[in-house]
């Protein structure tokens, strides 16, 4: 395990909506930050479906680690935006958010989070926000 | 309480997330709904504040209540976008959502997010989003 | 004309685009601009209405005026996000751009574009977006 | 010149605003298409730079076209975003939009806006939208 991801797993291991839910850091390195969820049973919506807002929470998540990757630890997502692209089912969540550009304090990230069943990926939800470094 | 929202509550009550989270229906007429949660440990990050992930799910929820209040039942939300305004603290979330705009399959809904401390709101994050109803 | 109006429209005639549109800024105050710009055939599409880059311009522009008001001269647009609502046709478009929310850098603004035929008005779009105060 | 690029440059010379800039449709292809501009002085803002009311325009105009590869002739934008990663100068914007997921009605795109100078390109913004079939 990189530097980079040790550090990123303990900052993730201090929120505690993210271990409530059961987030894993998959991958973490400059510019590009990939979190994984289990699905369980709790996430649904009343169709059965992964709901909205544990994809939504997925990618403010993931693109704040990116942002963060390249802008310093102390960041905070000041927007974002997610389109769904189909519902969600399956086993897991991957959420991997990529850098687009950045300054010294802003980074505009994008995010793609994809729904796996066995060896099926597909992409249910894209995104894209906006993070800054706090002084 | 009124028929609307009634069937709203059942609905609600249908989604093993927000019941995972406690989310509670507390208003949903023709044209808006108004969603509250009560804020636990678990919600927060890192620094003391309520995860980001917690509002948008609440934007998200809240807005597809919104849309369905005038396209029908069956309706999911397309897209939507948050901003965060200032960090929300405190024992509640109240999410308003309202509709700006609807066609016979469409509605465009916002939503505000207002941490409620005591007798002091404060409003915390702003949304903007697309409704569709499935035929 | 107030002197904060002034400073506006000497900044909205410093922009060639703005001129080359046409785009009036009605009324500027601290957290609120408005801007107008009447319609010309050039300005629409193949059906007829309004180009919706013309509404999107015009959002950009009223709320990059809202965030300055609050932020100083020297800001740009970091983002922003529209939502189409009706088609919009008339003589004339106007943008009431609103702050939602600021800190030391950075402002969330929204917007609403109406479109003004004799004495009706119809809004045609939401907006909402990110203003940012350069260093 | 393909079928498909014949028809889509007939449908963009039926938008006066499109003719106005010289927008041109450079390629066309299912789920895929590109819009060039050649940067006039009357496009630029105060600082110099392309007005962020110009991309935001080619965004929307671009994702319409990738969203009409798939969806039909006659769609429209129901919403997008847009984020500007840096200031666009040079002598031509290229607009590359492709479909990030579709169903019958509704279509996902996104949309990379490139500033050339010579031969050298900058991404300047990032764009995602939806766009949908009428009826």
């Amino acid at each position: 395990m990189t530097d980079t991801l040790k550090v990123g797993k303990s900052i993730l291991e201090q929120q505690p909506f993210s271990m409530y839910l059961g987030t894993e850091l998959v991958s973490f390195e400059p510019g590009r930050a990939v979190l994984a969820l289990a699905v369980r049973p709790e996430f649904l919506q009343q169709h059965g479906f992964v709901h909205g807002g544990v994809i939504s929470y997925l990618i403010d998540n993931a693109i704040t680690f990116a942002g963060g990757s390249v802008l310093g630890e102390n960041v905070v997502t000041v927007e974002f935006k997610v389109n769904y692209i189909r519902p969600a089912r399956g086993e897991r969540l991957m959420a991997i958010a990529t850098v687009e550009g950045s300054g010294e304090r802003i980074a505009v990230c994008r995010c793609e989070v994809f729904s796996v069943k066995g060896a099926k990926e597909r992409r249910c939800a894209v995104g894209q926000g906006t993070i800054t470094a706090l002084s």
